[in-house]
């Protein structure tokens, strides 16, 4: 993934995966998008069970990117809760073509949108 | 990526970023949507210039996974062209939401679809 400012082309599809082309943005997207507020351990107890150093990793991209921005709610030590942006709100649309997709063609699979 | 058949949960947004969750197979279905039924040299066409390597393994990914096909337009060396199959098609519309939040919200990016 590309950090912020290094874009492969001025295609607006290839700038969107520059910043979330991989398989675990779009995850902690989805889940801030339908859990509202999240601690740093709430994103480890969804299904996929990511790594730590990946969530670290992601957490800072997208709040270098102004998708995810985070709040400290306890000091010394401190700690922060992660919330979107309206500019991450906006990617609604997009997990929501991922869903309608997945669960037309991928057996098995479900979306917390249809429950 | 995971192989088909490789699914960390059963959420219909983990299986699709499962199998298009990187940086380069949406932009070859991007390609195949736009411009029709493509060959092996033509992707390298793309302003984003996708390594020959990667290309091969997308490729192969996105067969594998039912979204693209591929026919022998030559033998002796085979040559092939690749289109999308109708599950690839329906990528349209995470394709359209990645592209108007790119253009809304990246500068200097465009759409295709806007042209």
């Amino acid at each position: 993934m590309a950090e912020a400012g290094e874009r492969r082309s001025n295609c607006a599809i290839a700038g969107t995966l520059d910043i979330l082309g991989d398989r675990w943005s779009l995850l902690i997207v989805r889940d801030l998008l339908f859990q509202g507020d999240l601690r740093y351990g709430d994103f480890m107890s969804a299904g996929e069970v990511i790594p730590t150093n990946t969530l670290a990793d992601r957490l800072r991209r997208l709040e270098s990117s102004g998708i995810v921005e985070r709040s400290a709610y306890q000091q010394n030590p401190p700690r922060y809760f992660y919330r979107l942006t309206p500019k991450g709100r906006e990617l609604g649309p997009v997990l929501r073509a991922m869903a309608t997709w997945g669960m037309r063609h991928l057996q098995g699979t479900r979306s917390l949108l249809s429950d």
